[in-house]
């Protein structure tokens, strides 16, 4: 249960629940006009489903009420936690009967990974060495897929914003993951086989063994019930809690049925040594965002000063899960795509906001969370407005989020965003929502889109000494009192000789509380002690002089607020495999990706129709042209009937596809264009081809307008698959 | 010294000394018209220069003749050896004598990285941290850099040869890295300060000690000899030679003068656990290729089983050197371009060579190396013919190599193609020619191109099993002879049970050998005895049948060989800023780079001329549509003189600027476009110059061009700089 709280990219993962409660009830009760303004859920959920989920709906709303009075009447801890524990299973529950009855895709994964394999667009690593779980090769489509995704995700982001992109070490020295707080807290409680080393996650062990006990006829109904309070409360268990219910139930290895040793928190970073002496411990980053807060100061100089700005970085992380799962939506090296937007933390609107504020979103709030409601689409606009996502710039970002996840081929059904609620946000943050995919695996989150207020400037500053703050100008300038205590250089010199400079230094660094106090020393005992690295030193009021002052100063410092959208890059591309698996309707062998031609790994193949001599010079031609636009493209003059051969690009979701026929030998030259999903043929001068092409995949041009203006190709590809 | 010869990405490293003689004398005294055909060596060396060279020179030939002349009698391996060693001194006397001479560029390498790190192009990783060795961040012009090369290089092979991109995990399992031998033999010697734990590589510390030593006027003039006579020794060495030498001149650390250890061998890739258990002991890749070759099998068959193909990977590696230094050129963690190009090991040839064999690419020959020579200018397909450069496609991929690199902005008179020879040369390499680029550090590697045969696919194949080959069709079918042990299975079923089945399947796999050995046995013994598994079986004659007969076969299977050229993108990017670092003229604080626009971070600064807000809306449009046509540009509405905001621009690169002024305010609006490097300036419509931006940073149009069609500028920098 607890996978589904986890994100793939968590900063420091304990959760919090000592927190104030958040807008949920004051929303719900007063600002929020869900049923008048808005429309409902999307999809096609009926009447009848409704009623089914109705029961399960009014569970979780008993339960977050439970959860809501426990804080507000400020309830000791373990009661609010084992509360919560329960409000999550109910949701669960109610998620997984929605996914149930919701509107079937009938993806079937097993076919599509199949494809996915047969054609390389990615497989297990190593394998002719066995493999190893969580590891996974991009073959050339995936390659391409990712390449182009990535370089759409630059485009959109980076280039349309001026961010600042870096690309930062990811050998990361050890101090710099305890300032962020992955050395203590980026860890997963396990358990080992006593015999064979093999590891568990412990709360994973605890459910399966649970629910094989459920099913187990041999297990007595008293033991079931008993067992029935006890799942809820996996999640919540401390780690003694889990090693009491392991032996309490006599839970052995699931594969080897040996005993089992007690649990133990494991650290999920790859670590060690950089340098040949082996004093430097390091980690491989879990993340790629720390490399662009130790990179601040540089960052903001670049930016002449200025807030504000965002950096982003594209870039492997690593992950040392206990065990992975679910292909790649769960692996032990993964390529983010990460965006930290700087700014004043009292000054959180954008400027491009009016660009998304009409967009429609589907928001799973965390009130809706609570209370067993369905998501419901907002305007983005109207959800800033009523406070319901936080700021102006984390809602541009999500709005950015949603364009961009349609324009990769995420089905627009299948994307909501969910918001965290106050007991599974880091402590840190003050909201955060994640852009969720829909897929055969439940709802995934690709992309966190974080307000992660002044935490990590701040973790960095307190551990380097280095101050990672911004200067703002201030409208009109204002005075403030200073404090300065001075050193009368002659009497220092002569009392402490060669000391008499680090106590100088050391003096003009006091606060005006320290000058205080050794204002306050000299009038009770006539003296005071500073201690000045390891030395301490007695002063006399004649050695220096307090003066106190009125400044005007121009400009404040203030550590900026960060909003952080970040993205999965292999959850992305699962997602989009998945929602743009298709089948061709009867005919269950032809199964092809309607990839959208920006990510599709080449756009456009190139068909001599036979292996006849004089198609070779067309052929040719064709494609250095094709190369000369950089369009990338695949010649498949191999054997197979034009049928197969289109069948073949489909599979590796090539959207466009020439044809070289008889007709091309004569002049004028022409050949035939397919586009992919409609399976409708052209016939266009083969000169022209390149540009059409061009504008197509670049959607200059759409299929549409090729459709009206050139003549239509009417042959079947039934009648040619022979 | 040591470190001259060693690649940035060199598989298994130690030298076998033990080799035929290279293609050297025969190429020499039989083929090579040397004088006659072909120009002499670039470069400005005049008369006098080479007078002083010549002595140096006639030095490296003396010794180079002893090498051969040692090899060709097959004297004993370590006074080869030691001869090899004062050849590689000599060579680098003279190749440090000929920088020295040669054309000085003057290029102030100080002044070029402090505007590097200024610019945030790239700097010290975790530098508030305190910083690690040998790490580098990207900053927003670095990264750019980076990209834009990336791009630049996956358009210039990748989709020009339809080459096949994959994307590997970075950490690899132990058993991989024993297979391609880097467990074993990467590794360099070290020795550590006894107190600190410091470590220094062993030659590095001896070298620098003598030297040390010849400059001290305290050490006696028999002592320097005997040093003079060691010097040249020290890249020979053995671990206990370099032991024994730190013990018998008292060698101590250099910064505590602390004893130091004995010499130890030192892995130079960085290890950590794969999974939570430990025991799946993994490194840190060291280089990209081997993730191609364990795809060998999905690769070939994504191919449809065909040769030759070429798979090309982008990716980090991590070497933990024991001393990084100079800058980006010795790093631990780095970015590297590799192809490996799949073919038919007798049919090296390249149906596209003709399209480069014209070129003139400087080879640094092997025996011009062995004779003190200097390199020459050769043209590719003539040195391809006189067998100069092993076959075609390692000459085409030269060819390539050099057509990038000049694209990139390399200059050409600094680049130069310098053969391995026979003694440096890895054991299973057949030719190698690195592309080496001068610089300021000397001649540095920037990519390697080596012919590896089939070296890497047979290692792998021995230790999995997996047989990475191909299929050669026939040109005519053959007959070959089969023997084929067929069991009778009644006879086996009675009399081993269920042991029969794994029995049989043994037989079915037995080599002709392997037949011929159970005919013997029964033969002398009337029976013979297997081993399957960890059982023995006793067979006698009635339970087998050996057939021998003559198939007719259409394939052949073949072991590829592998050409691979290799990429150090770091190394490049450094090459690339120094031969772009440029002063004004007049103006020492004017630095810049004169990038070429593919490579640069930008391609368009956009300048209003003042903060007047009039301005301000030209500024919106013209980004915007410079944004939809995808040029990535940065506005600098700062308050600096137009003067200093271009100088700003320049420094960062950017080979364009559009400046909005007064003229532009008014119907026709127009503005002024400045080209970097000449300082030019034309006025053009603001509508057009998106379009004239786009087509001069793709190379569609030149400068001279644009210069010739719209009315030039004429205000000078110098009267807006006050």
């Amino acid at each position: 249960m607890r996978h589904i709280l986890r994100l793939i990219w968590p900063r420091p993962l304990i959760l919090h629940l000592k927190q104030t409660i958040h807008c949920c009830s004051l929303l719900s009760v007063n600002r929020r006009p869900i049923s008048q303004k808005f429309e409902k859920q999307t999809g096609t959920m009926d009447h009848e489903i409704e009623e089914m989920l109705a029961p399960l709906r009014v569970a979780v709303k008993e339960q977050g009420d439970i959860v809501k009075k426990l804080k507000e009447e400020k309830a000791p801890d373990i009661d609010i936690q084992k509360a919560v524990s329960e409000l999550k299973h109910r949701k669960k529950t109610l998620e997984d009967k929605e996914l149930d009855l919701g509107a079937k895709d009938n993806i079937d994964r097993g076919k599509m990974e199949d494809l996915l394999k047969q054609k390389f667009f990615f497989d297990q690593s190593f394998s002719i060495y066995g493999g190893v779980n969580g590891l996974y090769d991009f073959g050339p489509m995936g390659c391409a897929v990712k390449a182009n995704l990535l370089q759409a995700w630059r485009n959109f982001f980076i280039l349309e914003e001026q961010m600042l992109e870096v690309d930062c070490s990811m050998l990361t020295p050890e101090p710099v993951l305890v300032a962020s707080g992955h050395v203590e807290r980026f860890q997963d409680t396990m358990v080992k086989d006593l015999k064979t080393g093999d590891c568990y996650r412990a709360d994973h062990l605890i459910e399966a063994t649970f629910e094989k006990m459920l099913a187990d006829k041999k297990v007595d109904a008293e033991k079931k019930t008993e067992i029935k309070k006890l799942m809820p409360l996996i999640d919540g268990m401390s780690m003694e809690d889990m090693g009491k219910t392991i032996a309490q139930y006599n839970m052995k290895a699931p594969l080897t049925n040996n005993d089992l040793s007690d649990p133990m928190e494991f650290n999920l970073m790859f670590s060690t040594a950089i340098g040949p002496t082996g004093h430097i411990k390091g980690y491989l980053r879990p993340e790629t965002a720390q490399g662009i807060f130790v990179n601040f100061k540089r960052l903001l100089n670049f930016n002449q000063g200025k807030l504000p700005f965002a950096a982003a970085q594209i870039g492997n992380a690593f992950r040392n899960e206990i065990s992975p799962r679910s292909g790649l939506l769960r692996v032990r090296e993964f390529t983010m795509a990460e965006i930290e937007h700087f700014c004043d933390p009292v000054l959180k609107d954008h400027p491009k906001f009016h660009t998304v504020a009409d967009l429609d979103v589907v928001l799973y709030s965390a009130c809706n969370q609570m209370d067993g409601k369905s998501p419901q689409v907002w305007k983005l606009g109207e959800a800033v407005k009523q406070k319901l996502i936080a700021n102006e710039t984390l809602g541009y970002f999500m709005g950015r989020i949603q364009l961009f996840m349609l324009r990769c081929g995420i089905d627009k059904k299948k994307l909501r965003f969910r918001q965290h609620m106050s007991n599974e946000m880091a402590h840190y943050a003050c909201d955060c929502w994640d852009a969720e995919c829909k897929t055969t695996y439940g709802w995934v989150e690709c992309v966190g889109c974080a307000d992660r207020s002044c935490y990590d400037l701040n973790q960095h500053t307190k551990a380097t000494g280095t101050r990672l703050v911004a200067e703002k100008r201030l409208q009109t300038p204002k005075d403030v009192d200073v404090v300065e205590c001075t050193s009368n250089k002659g009497t220092l010199g002569k009392v402490f000789k060669k000391d008499a400079k680090v106590i100088g230094e050391y003096l003009a660094g006091l606060t005006s509380a320290d000058c205080d106090k050794i204002e306050n020393d000299f009038s009770s005992n006539g003296e005071s002690q500073i201690t000045v690295g390891e030395q301490t030193f007695t002063l006399k009021p004649d050695m220096i002089a307090v003066k106190r002052y009125k400044k005007k100063v121009h400009v404040e410092e203030l550590v900026p607020s960060v909003i952080e959208p970040s993205f999965g890059i292999g959850r992305v591309m699962y997602a989009m495999f998945e929602h743009n698996f298709k089948i061709r309707d009867g005919d269950e062998q032809r199964s092809y990706f309607s990839l959208p031609a920006i990510i599709a790994p080449y756009k456009c193949s190139v068909l001599p129709l036979s292996n006849k001599d004089s198609f070779i010079p067309f052929v040719r031609e064709l494609s250095k042209a094709l190369t000369l636009n950089d369009i990338s493209h695949r010649v498949d003059d191999s054997s197979g009937s034009i049928g197969k051969r289109y069948a073949r690009t489909d599979a590796i979701a090539i959207p466009y596809g020439v044809t070289i026929d008889f007709d091309t030998l004569n002049a004028p030259h022409t050949a035939t264009l397919r586009e992919r999903d409609s399976m409708k043929q052209i016939r266009a001068p083969l000169e022209e081809i390149p540009l059409i092409v061009k504008a197509l995949s670049t959607a200059v041009r759409t299929w549409e307008d090729v459709l009206n203006n050139y003549p239509i190709f009417e042959q079947q590809e039934a009648t040619k698959e022979k």
